[in-house]
């Protein structure tokens, strides 16, 4: 195997394909990037099981081949080499040699056997999406994903296809989330992308127009960004009937200018750290939304103006679920719905229905 | 106490004596910022024994005080309110309103009483040096400073005025930084400053060309900011006797491109951190100077263009000594003496003899 590319092409086709490399499997060749190349192009592929990233470097192939390479070695020789030609070739000795300009590196390389094939993908149901429409919609809900282990279906986020829309969602015990996007698709899908998966998968999308292609298949799915794919294996299992959480109705709605909601709470949050529990009271009065909390630390009272329709409510948050849902919106105001003091609230953008947070209240002991 | 300030002038004056509250203190009360308004001013006093700061902050004071408060949670709070007008006020029962716009915050004192007084100085030895060359000297030398606590007096630097210059001196059992500057005084003095406290002034001080003075009393040194008062403790016992350290001649001088030279350090470094020893060979040859470093990750030979007077070397170092010097410098050209294989290596810059480093080789058994 002989190459010679750019080392800033190399360098961002390493990048791509480290985020599949976690360094945490027991499989020592899955610290490796295998390389391949062939014809006129050079592919490197990242792996950890759960998710193999491909992706290609434009290459003047001399010899073709295939090496694995420990990863972040080979990444940072990359990176710390002037921004010149790079020639790779592997030589006697298991050994691969890098040269660039008057540096000269050999590197030990691994049995390229060992490496595990990508995961075949039948390409029957396919949608496509603009990066940045689908970055927007795994950052918009991937901080609702489950933390704990204990029931491993909420570690992932339900991509499901209903009526040509595609729902984002998310959920543990305390707060659920839900994007939706418009989609021209004619069939259904319901399946489960661990989160993790998807916050690498979001890293690798730019924030522009061109799109993804996403096929589906029994066990996997299929991001295809053109120079790069990226392939997840789901989650097993159903998901939550999150549509039963939704409430159907409401008795108070209070609209508010979302900066002004979310320095209050992070202002109030500040005295409401006494213990982790982040608790936050807010009351609902005309016109004034009055959010308070005391610890040891002492207390704090802030207040926002908004519009309301319905009657006051007194009603307590962990103050970091509802921080979360805001720093997520980028509208300017918001609406949220609320029953009872011990009933959830929804979070929602004013302008348009694309989102829809769920979260629930504290149970305040009187 | 009432005063009212801008909120950006009070954060900033926070920010400032809270790099003298480490936090390491057995004092509960050196968590906190004792506060004083005074007149047209407020005073902000933040210490842990070693080193205090004290800072003005432009203020209307409607009613005089004194107050000792958390500096952490003001510190927060003052961060997050909005960038207007803040009203401090000493309320009953030992508690701080802190209120701007429509938050309300209510926080609980210490004891005033508690706060240690700074030291006093007398004001007979004093130098003055713009704050930009000061900032610089220390960041020239302070990564030299030891870091095991063997040998107390070698973590701190030392101050040293002889012959209207002004040296600033660090070393380790492996490497030793001098930085001189020429400084109109009439006498001459060593003092050694601790190196942590060096290291938080020089974050205060700014790259402007605005005087510092330094005074000197027989325990303490103080930097005098203008709006800005540091007062350090000096460390107990005499510094080693530097001059001893420097050869007084050197068989082989190599002149080379700085930064040719630490790229081409910095890569074979990559081969060298097996068994952190990141040790790299040198080999001054012709017109060439070759690096190279072997482990069982691979190999690496990196060829750097040279000027030589005298003969060839071959000699090796640890690349960490080599580099914090290197990265500290901001020459085209360095100079390298050297002798022997087995004695100091001094780096010079070019153009100045502001800058002198001693790193010590790393003997080779062969």
């Amino acid at each position: 195997m002989i190459f010679i590319c750019e080392k800033h092409k190399l360098q961002e086709g390493i990048l791509i394909t480290q985020k599949a490399i976690t360094g945490k499997s027991t499989m020592p060749i899955l610290e490796g990037i295998y390389i391949t190349a062939n014809k006129k192009e050079v592919t490197l592929i990242g792996s950890d099981m759960d998710v193999s990233i491909e992706t290609k470097v434009e290459a003047n192939v001399i010899q073709e081949g295939t090496v694995v390479i420990d990863s972040k070695i080979f990444g940072e020789i990359i990176r710390k080499l002037p921004n010149s030609e790079v020639r790779i070739e592997r030589i006697e000795n298991d050994t691969l040699q890098i040269s660039c300009e008057k540096s000269v590196f050999n590197v030990v390389y691994m049995n390229s056997d060992e490496f595990p094939s990508l995961p075949e993908i039948d390409e029957e149901k396919q949608i496509q999406i603009p990066q940045n429409i689908l970055k927007n919609m795994i950052k918009s809900t991937s901080f609702a994903v489950a933390q704990d282990e204990t029931r491993p279906i909420l570690q992932g986020i339900l991509f499901e296809m209903k009526n040509r829309k595609l729902n984002l969602v998310a959920l543990d015990g305390y707060r659920l989330a839900i994007k939706t996007e418009y989609l021209d698709s004619d069939f259904d899908i319901e399946v489960v992308i661990p989160g993790k998966t998807l916050n690498e998968v979001s890293k690798i999308l730019d924030d522009v127009e061109s799109i993804v292609n996403i096929t589906f298949s029994n066990n996997h799915i299929l991001f295809n960004l053109n120079k790069t794919r990226i392939i997840s294996r789901l989650l097993d299992g159903k998901f939550v009937n999150y549509n039963s959480l939704l409430p159907q109705e409401h008795k108070l709605l209070v609209e508010v200018n979302k900066q002004y909601l979310q320095n209050g709470i992070e202002r109030a949050s500040l005295m409401a750290k006494d213990g982790n529990s982040n608790l936050i009271k807010l009351e609902v009065q005309q016109d004034n939304l009055i959010i308070t909390s005391n610890s040891q630390l002492g207390k704090v009272r802030e207040e926002v103006a908004i519009i309301m329709q319905g009657e006051g409510i007194q009603i307590a948050f962990n103050s970091r679920y509802l921080l979360d849902v805001l720093k997520n919106m980028e509208e300017d105001i918001v609406v949220l719905e609320m029953t009872s003091s011990v009933t959830p609230c929804i979070i929602k953008a004013k302008e348009t229905d694309s989102y829809r947070y769920l979260v629930l209240p504290v149970r305040l002991i009187r």
